[in-house]
């Protein structure tokens, strides 16, 4: 299982510092939506630069523009990009055939998909497919992924499954149990916590200990 | 009828540049998406620094994370902010909430609705709906929206309706006849137009005769 660092809300520097203080931690780092809106693929860019080693998640949301989006992505030294679920069709397949050709990977965001389009989204065999509850459901709902299987999606040990949204030392225990996941994202129980060293190294620790393959 | 110069896919001078050729035949100026992800919220302040006259709007396309993309676009310039009819609904209740705090407009754009999720959003009175035909379904699918009606939404007279997705000169006198659109999105048929100014101004004199009022 890997540990995806979700950074949001922030500045690059301030980014790349917390980065710095639990990369060894953490596996892959997610250059979140809002660095991407705020700053631009300088937030890409840099964040690819000062962590060469590391696998850059775009969390770039892609809903339509696929070609170009993804192609700035990459350009920028990103190895994963999002495309959501909830777009046309045509969105994705344009994000899995640059995906392809750049020799980089497709993460698939399921939220708000209905049953019917997570179904539909199964022939993508090549992507990463992330259970999300967003930052608006948390924040506004109080809700958080708790683990609950929302399709038979999750039910296919071929998928590559990345869960986010409000994980915590707590729940990841028990959503591993339930999804099985590859990659889980956490936030701000890494980057809010007092100390987000110790609190990176204590999910690092867990995974290891939950699911020790994977991708 | 206003016409909305949707700028993407260049860079912010160039859009500055393309904008002060059709300034004159234009009502509002889209911050197109691209430019939004590539250059990020300087694009959006730089646009209204230059047409502080304009109306701006920022298409942030918000799926999540909705106070906080609202907020960095209303802070930067923008006169409305777009967020997408598919997200959860807290995220358009959160986006209506800063609008109005702000004294701004939501754009709902409604790409890949269903007819379920288009019924539900007329509850927003205060939005302006974009019924959307994506660059993604035009240039892999060869669609454009050609004003087929996809929802009754469009028969309510009180609705603030925009139209985007490969209109053209020929497109848009149709259009205007079964969607009565308030706000008619125009981007390549101007901007990659040989001669943009003309195109834009062609694009304005029929929209006095279509439809004189509106927004």
């Amino acid at each position: 299982m890997k540990i995806q660092l979700a950074l949001d809300r922030m500045g690059i520097a301030d980014a790349i510092q917390l980065t710095r203080e639990v990369e060894d931690s953490i596996d892959w780092i997610e250059v979140g939506t809002s660095l991407i809106k705020e700053f631009g693929v300088a937030s890409i860019q840099q964040l690819k630069q000062a962590f060469l080693k590391k696998i850059i998640v775009a969390d770039i949301k892609t809903i339509d523009n696929a070609r170009y989006e993804f192609e700035i992505c990459f350009k920028a030294g990103a190895d994963v990009a999002t495309v959501m679920g909830v777009s046309p069709i045509v969105t994705i397949d344009a994000c899995m055939e640059v995906a392809k050709r750049y020799d980089k990977k497709v993460m698939i965001d399921l939220l708000n998909t209905s049953a019917e389009q997570k179904q539909a989204l199964l022939k993508y065999k090549d992507a990463i497919f992330c259970d999300h509850v967003s930052k608006d459901e948390q924040e506004e709902k109080g809700r958080q992924n708790d683990g609950t299987k929302g399709c038979t999606l999750f039910d296919d040990p071929s998928i590559q499954l990345a869960v986010a949204g409000g994980i915590t030392l707590d729940s990841i225990d028990r959503l591993s149990k339930t999804l099985n996941p590859a990659v889980v994202i956490i936030g701000s129980a890494i980057t809010k916590a007092d100390n987000p060293a110790e609190a990176a190294a204590k999910f690092k620790q867990m995974s290891l200990q939950l699911h020790p393959g994977g991708l």
